[in-house]
């Protein structure tokens, strides 16, 4: 039932992550700063946080990734993520854009829709809500409100992807990911996720991390996201509670290697 | 001894939000946003986190409570409070204010008199020294350093929330709530409590997420503490050093019941 | 082989720490105000986070040492560490500087090196190739790339001692710890400690704390460093991934004694 290939280029990923350490330059929200840095840090990657508009073309230059979050945005923040970003875009260094609270005020629409149109992202990544806020017109997500099914949201989100000419992942209970057509969706996690600050923005730091070892959006994206999920698997079996599930989460980040995440990873394509 | 209504009314209030998860927005300090946030969730209200003045009078129409905190201030932090606020009023949604470090210096205090005098507040919590130096005349505390007692405090808290016209939350080894003459102590809690930075902050907060289930003051405050400070008495149980402790009174808000709230609450009124 | 009156003053430091519980002022970067604030309370100091340029003179007016990191650095944080910084030498309060991420861009080495030149700094503590960056002259800090062992290394520290006129503490598998010619080494620490973010700026703010009970700048930094190495050692006896080892290092500045760490203190001068 699951996609062997993809279970085994998540091991691959996740080894050569470990194995090359990428700098992830972050520009990231207040709230979660120090739990995407420990995120990144337990994978074994090279977190940087850096976003004053004078250091972030410098910073940037050195990272194999940057991963832009509008959570806790202020309007100085979207100059510096612009700034960063072109830079990224002519370094041909991909970009993982987590449009947090889109669709919630004008201020995170448009900042994400400004991002989205003056960048070159590599693979926008949020939950339903905030995804669909970006389409431009109203056709596409019209009638989202009725979306009953896996299926019917998948179709969504290609039509999406095709307007923004972007790889999409929408994270849920099922994480739907595409590009081009193509799709994919991950039925790792578990429900104390969601009980957890700062785990959406995780996967979005981790799908930077593997985009940084391996440059096919659809694939990044997918194992990353198996990968994360799993830890959560994994977590809830050391935890009950958001607290010590928290921990867990990073802990399991460390201790899953390739083999566990090829067994574990539950992937369709 | 205890009192029994107010225990049963703390379950009540705890079950009905979860059952509404209402949003809570909060301005906070950058030292507590992410453990504040983790707290709601944990409660099972929704935390949304925001600050800038482009953004905070949309994203307090969404929301249940307002929660208004000034550690690490800085002042345009303050604008945002005030426009927010002034919204919250316009739309009858409550507000909690914890001034963080009022007394300490002249911007703290002076930002938390007037958010006190340009607001309707509806619960100011904070500590001793905190709350006291929003008394507008001397005469109000004067004599505060003679209080050695818990009778002598709530005589001091009583007349400040009269002048002050809010109610007004004292933390500490006991809980005075006061508002109008009427008087509430909660003796739960832990001394570990203060050796884990945000406990505070995250008091108030949930003293948010009670008011947005009920719009009684002194009754949302109180029960709100009673609930925090038992996640202190059984977060012990599990942790003997404030590391684990911390984790352990997050796993705590997410685990207690309405039963064992109502069980466990040490309501004095 | 190691120091046993060093290991004497490590155990009075930490005790007296406990005794006096001093007020310890930071200028921090948004990733690690939580952690830091954590990791001071667990040792028995009281953390203070303040960076607005309104209130920072004041702020530090009451504090036993002043703790300034410039990760996340933006520039108007720097006036504000340049003005707390002024007030503090005025009052005879000691500074300690980490600069984070210098040599990475030049708006954090130019600020890391204005602070040194401007402020009278008690102790500069950071990881090799941040506390290298800070060398005015080539002279100093060429050959950097060809230092192979701890004595070349220790060569270097001296001699970047001697130009910037203040204690360094370059942290790393051993501390090296230098001022005016004198040189001590600690051998404390585990290397899961890499896998947590903000460790670094945690042993910092604890050398601010240990500096506000022990004047002499060497011993403090070289006792905090063995202490907080030394949880590094004990946390790892507790966990095995880097989520619950970043708790137990909280645990362990708490459960550690006196007793513990004369005798846990790995100090050679």
């Amino acid at each position: 039932m699951f996609d062997r290939q993809l279970a085994k280029k998540a091991a691959e990923n996740l080894k050569s992550l470990r194995a090359k350490k990428p700098l992830i330059h972050n520009i990231t929200n207040d709230v979660v700063m120090n739990y995407t840095a420990n995120a990144l840090l337990a994978c074994g990657a090279s977190p940087v946080m850096a976003h004053s508009v004078e250091e972030v073309e410098e910073m940037v230059s050195h990272a194999g990734a940057l991963v832009l979050n509008i959570g806790t945005l202020v309007p100085h923040r979207i100059d510096s993520m612009l700034k960063a970003g072109r830079r990224a875009n002519e370094l041909n260094i991909p970009i993982v854009l987590d449009p947090v609270g889109s669709g919630a005020t004008k201020l995170r629409t448009s900042s994400a829709k400004r991002l989205i149109d003056e960048l070159v992202i590599q693979v926008v990544c949020g939950n339903a809500s905030e995804v669909l806020s970006l389409a431009r017109k109203d056709a596409v997500t019209k009638g989202v409100d009725a979306v009953h099914s896996v299926d019917e949201a998948a179709d969504v989100a290609i039509r999406l992807s095709n307007e923004l000419d972007t790889t999409i992942a929408i994270t849920g209970e099922v994480d739907l990911i595409t590009c081009g057509g193509r799709i994919t969706m991950v039925h790792n996690g578990h429900p104390l996720m969601g009980y957890v600050t700062g785990t959406g923005c995780a996967a979005s730091a981790i799908i930077g991390a593997f985009l940084a070892v391996d440059r096919e959006p659809v694939d990044a994206a997918t194992t990353a996201l198996a990968y994360f999920g799993l830890t959560g698997e994994k977590g809830a079996n050391h935890a009950e509670a958001p607290g010590s599930f928290q921990t867990a989460i990073l802990d399991a980040l460390y201790t899953i290697d390739g083999e566990q995440l090829e067994k574990g990873a539950k992937i369709q394509s």
